[in-house]
């Protein structure tokens, strides 16, 4: 039921389940078991399908879940059946590498501006989009209509970055520094992406499959 | 107790008090009450409390919990006291930026190879690393010693080339590609980073956050 709010965990899966059910979808396949789906991505079949009544998705017995049906609601509750406006901040290699991500910028997802501190880059063009200067942030978010912020500074300046973005209209922050902001740090709704907490998690995974090693 | 094996979710939040903890340290904190911890991290006291106890950590009554011991603790339920030799594969954007960047380099972690299809890289180097072809995968793998591969390639690349990865002595693969890999596909440990799912669970978040936005 749309307005529920739906936890974090599930919210996560929910993620997987629609990238997987657009790529069945673009196959063409129409309906798929709970069991498939959960084989396909490592989840138990209990785990499928307590995951998709807490979604609201209903499947019927024998035949599995409408695909077609399973992507249109997944997307509406994802907030993709519209356009974000999204501006980088930071355009060191990881910034730059996400601005020119192709897969990133699909489905919903408009980069309308980046920022810098560095005056060789400001004003020159990434991917298409103007460099501004972190001065200008909070005109340009404006200006911009910018909704999501993506964080690619280093650590020492996230969190004043993150304070200054409070203060604007954005509602969102996906958040590459590697330093921890509060889920709603200011009101603002923050995902925290760590590439070396990924790394640690498996190397972590590696240690636990196998304890002796 | 080591040797348990540790639920995902609390795997993944393991990774951020071992990070947060750390930071802590750096900053001459001794000790820290469960709901501190848990208040700089978004969790509730209890939930921090239960997966202290899953990792095998006790907090004094009144006191909290002994920082420098828990550091240690997670690092080696991390397997992080020690070096993991790691393979990039795919070096466009975001192999390089990974392969650049400070903060993914720490604690253990060190790059000895990276591959790539494309012929005008070949030979070069990135950030100190030798790029191989990708025909020389396994025999570079091997003589390198990888034990974890950065796998940053395109989507239609992703399974041939983890498949390939699956029958050498590596044992993990941290997935940038945007293609799901089962989380124990051949044997292997797979962490799934995914940072257009990311930008979803983001807009996912803001739309859970406020239903009638």
């Amino acid at each position: 039921m749309p307005g529920n709010r739906i936890a974090k965990p599930t919210e996560r899966r929910a993620g997987l389940y629609l990238r997987e059910l657009q790529m069945l979808q673009r196959q063409g396949v129409e309906t798929i078991p709970s069991s498939t789906l959960g084989a396909i991505l490592g989840f138990s079949d209990a785990q499928v399908r307590r995951d998709m009544a807490e979604l609201g998705m209903a499947g019927k017995p024998g035949r599995g879940y409408q695909v077609a049906a399973m992507v249109e609601t997944l997307q509406t509750r994802f907030g993709i059946d519209r356009t974000w406006m999204v501006s980088i901040i930071g355009v060191g290699n990881l910034g730059r590498a996400l601005a020119g991500h192709q897969g990133f910028w699909r489905q919903g997802f408009r980069c309308v501006a980046a920022f810098d501190r560095d005056p060789s880059v400001i004003g020159s063009k990434i991917s298409g989009v103007r460099i501004h200067g972190i001065d200008q942030l909070e005109e340009i978010l404006k200006k911009t209509g910018t909704e999501l912020a993506i964080l690619a500074v280093p650590a020492g300046e996230a969190t004043s970055i993150a304070d200054r973005i409070a203060k604007t209209q954005v509602s969102g922050i996906l958040n590459f520094s590697p330093v921890t902001l509060h889920p709603t740090r200011g009101g603002l709704e923050i995902v925290q992406v760590d590439v070396s907490l990924e790394m640690q998690r498996l190397a972590f995974a590696v240690v636990n499959a196998s304890p002796n090693r």
